[in-house]
Order: C-alpha cells, then structure tokens, then sequence
C-alpha cells in the first residue's frame, strides 16, 4: 500500500490554556513516536465562562496558527471548543482532520453505561451549548437513556491552584455531584480538559461510577484516524524517552511551567511566546 | 473662579471584567451626579494571573478605549493594573488624570494601623509585583512598618460563582488568612476589586481587623482630584435616582447581568459590545 507523504508532520493540538496538556499526555502515551506542536492560549484563558461568539473567534485563529504550521490533524483540546465551535475549526482547517473531545467521549460513555443514566461535568459553556447531551441522544438508540448535565466552573481554579485535595475541594465537588448521585447516574463524562486530575476525589464521591476521560477516548480515535489514512509516524521505532513536542503559548505567566509539568506528568520544554 | 470646560465629560472606569463594578459602586456613592463610562475587558478576564507585560498591553488598550471617549479623569478600577501597568496607563491617558487602587488604599492602611502591621491580600499578579509593599513602605515614616502579603486567587472565582457563603469559602479563606492572623495584623487591605463581597467572611475570621476597600478610598481620592480642578459636575442637583452609567464589554458572557448585579448593587444597563 502507498505510504502517505504526510506521516511525518506533527499532530496540532490547541487549549485556551494549559488544560489541553492532559490530552497531550494521553495523546503521547497511545502515540508515543508522534511530533505534537501544542498551543496554549494563555492570554486569553479561560474560554469556558465566555460567550460562544468570543470562543469562536479565538478558536479560529488557534486552527489557522496550527494550519501554518502544517499539521496532519488538528485536535481540538478543549471541551469549550468542541462544545461550541468544532464547525469553525473544521471549516479553518481545510482539509486537515479534527477531532473534537465530544464525540469519542460520547461513545464511550454509551458503551460503558450499564443503567443508561449518563452524568456530564463541564465549564459553563460546554453545558450549555448542550453538546454532549445531543451527541449521546443522537448515538443512542436507547428511548430510555437519561443524561444529566451539570457546570463545575470552580474546578478550574482549583486544579490550576493544585488544591485537588484541600478538604473545601471535597464539599464543594459533593455541593456540585448531588444530583448526579441522586440520579443513580452509573458513568460521568469529565467534559473538561482539567477534571482528569479531580479523578481520585469524584472516583471517591462516586466509587461505583466509572469515570471518562475526553483526552483519553480522543486519543484513541486520533490513533484510529491516522492508522486508517496510513499518516502514523513509523520512523522511528525506538524507545522514545521524551515526547517530542514544541510548544507555542500567548502568555508566559510566572507559575507557567510548574502547571504544565502537573497536568503533563513530565517536564515541558520552555514554550515559545506567541500573538495570535 | 474660573469654570472648567471639561465638567460634563464622564469619569472613565476600566477593569479586566466585571470586579471594577465594585469600585464604581464606590464612585456613584460619593460622586452620585457625575457621568461614567465603564469598560470591562471581558474578552480576556481574569488579568490577575496573567504575566505583567500581557497586562501591560491589554491595560494600554483600554486607556486608549476611554481616551477615545473623552473621558475626564481615568480610573484603573484593577487592582493588577494598577500594580503592573499604572505608568502605561498614565502615558496613555497622557494630560487626563490617572488614579490607581494602589495609592489611595496604602494612605488609607497607614491611616487605620495602630501597630504598624499592615496585610494585603490581592491575585498572584498584584502580589508579586510588591506594589501595596513598596507603595506602603514609600508613604511610611515607621521603622517598624512590617507588610505581610498573600495571593488569594481562588477568591476571584469563588466570588463569580455567588459562594460567598458556601462552607467551602471559610475553610480557603482561613488557610490564605492563616500567617496574616498569626502575625496579629490589625489592617487588611482588600488588593482586589472582587473581595469587598467577602468582607463578611474576612471580618468573621478577622474580626479586630480593620478591612481597606481599595474602591472605597479611590473614589475619595477622585473626588478630591475633580473638586481640585473644578471638573466636578455640578449641572444636576437633583435627586440621583440613577447613576448614568455607559457600559461597554468585549465580551458578553450568559450570566453577566446577573454578575453585575451583585457587584454593582443596582441593575445595569445592557452593555455595548466592542473589540480592542
């Protein structure tokens, strides 16, 4: 079979911040030989209590930074995004296949409901938009499933401030949990690239629920994408030490790297500075 | 005396979002007859734990914003700003004059101490830049002046979300309150325009302490600026039922009414939507 001339780009993977990092490190454990060029929009994080029209915008000009840099697939890292603008940073990105944390984390969660009573936590925006309760409706054939959807706006700050196990964390996740607990809800979507590292606390809310990871289910579909299309890096083959992975941000905030090593799990390269 | 054609040209406001509502709440109460522009940068809130220079520039844009408007006097309702950004502030308003939240609390703390010991409490920006410490230190005479300081960021969207009084709330503020109260401070400056809605809170835990609203004591200084020049207005001696206020956003989120409600105690009008 003819090999794609594409196989050695790099993999575009935008965020509003440094959130997308959890994706990224879920992207290097399944796609270990992989080039990645992330970009973080630093100086205007958050996008998840801002209106869709602003977010729109900005995820415009993150696709168009990315498509400059000539990436075979662009990975929307932000649920905010992928709730309210994955039209725009398709039609941005031409030809180049996206893929959004909506739809992987949907199926997912269908397969792994047993009680078809499917929990969504996200920012503002993702809940609102409805994206994730209209992509499970729409997957499912089940006239009985159930979602229920709730905005955690204060995780954010949380897992920014690394407070993921200061005691108010806990009261405020149960205040936030309530209903879904009450709803005997069985699988909860994390619908926000930052909740991956609330998992021990909401696993210890809801010890019999099982817990989605949109970077994780997003991850797996990008390998299934760039297997299909026969774009998978395959040069090289030995044991990769460290993901190679160039890194562009907004804003270069003081505390910069220390959050990205706790979302990434290893050291980052220092990013380079950029406007958009 | 002369009268100052500049009277009727409205007082210019400006903040990262929605936290300078605060300090105009401030403003209407001790100049109720004058004319205000405000501009909240919504589009890129919060600027609190963003790097000095993006503040800088996003500042710089906002001043150019009210200069346009013909403002009188311009006022950095920011805490952040005024810590990081107050020169590229003031080179931009160029001859209107310029108050900070920084000066006129500082004055106001050194006032209100009786043991010398003075806190600030502000976003991780405003703290790192030393500007409350130095400014404190510079206004001070005392060699036994001693300033304890500590970034709060949580608060800001605690704040947002309306949990002023959520269990959770007590639990942070004690641990970030924690060396201020060990260190018998008797004066607590509120570094940041969204903590005057926790003043119950931090009085409670606080309760000999003497709490500084950064607003409260920029609205006084304002006051005194335009009485100095003569630019008061002074054409409606009438019963202010409302102030006149022109709103302007870059962004317009869902809940923003509702949010500037609670900072403003009164409703607003709807804001105009603008780019920077």
């Amino acid at each position: 079979m003819e090999k794609n001339h594409n196989n050695i780009l790099p993999i575009g993977v935008f965020d509003s911040g440094i959130g997308g990092l959890s994706v990224l490190k879920q992207l290097v454990r399944f796609l270990p030989q992989e080039n990645y060029i992330y970009l973080g929009d630093t100086a205007r994080v958050p996008y998840g209590n801002k209106s869709p029209e602003i977010v729109r915008q900005y995820a415009a000009e993150c696709t168009d930074f990315l498509v400059s840099k000539q990436v075979k697939l662009v990975i929307a890292a932000c649920n905010t995004v992928s709730s309210v603008a994955l039209d725009v940073v398709s039609n941005h990105a031409g030809n180049i296949p996206v893929i959004s944390m909506i739809e992987p984390a949907s199926s997912a969660a269908l397969r792994e409901s047993s009680n078809a009573r499917i929990g969504i936590i996200g920012t503002r925006a993702t809940i609102s938009s409805k994206a994730y309760e209209n992509e499970i409706t729409k997957l499912s054939g089940n006239k009985n499933l159930k979602v229920f959807s709730k905005p955690c706006p204060l995780f954010v700050p949380i897992v920014e401030e690394g407070m993921m196990k200061h005691p108010s964390t806990k009261l405020i996740a149960i205040d936030y949990l309530r209903d879904m607990i009450d709803a005997h809800v069985d699988t909860l979507v994390l619908g926000c690239t930052h909740y991956p590292l609330l998992s021990q606390l909401l696993q210890e809310i809801m010890p019999e629920v099982t817990l989605i990871d949109s970077g994780e289910h997003a991850s797996v579909t990008a390998l299934r994408i760039l297997a299909e299309a026969r774009q998978l890096q395959e040069q090289r083959k030995e044991f990769i030490e460290k993901p190679n992975v160039k890194f562009y941000v907004t804003d270069l905030p003081v505390n910069f790297a220390e959050q990205a090593n706790m979302f990434l799990g290893f050291e980052s390269e220092k990013p380079e500075l950029i406007s958009l």
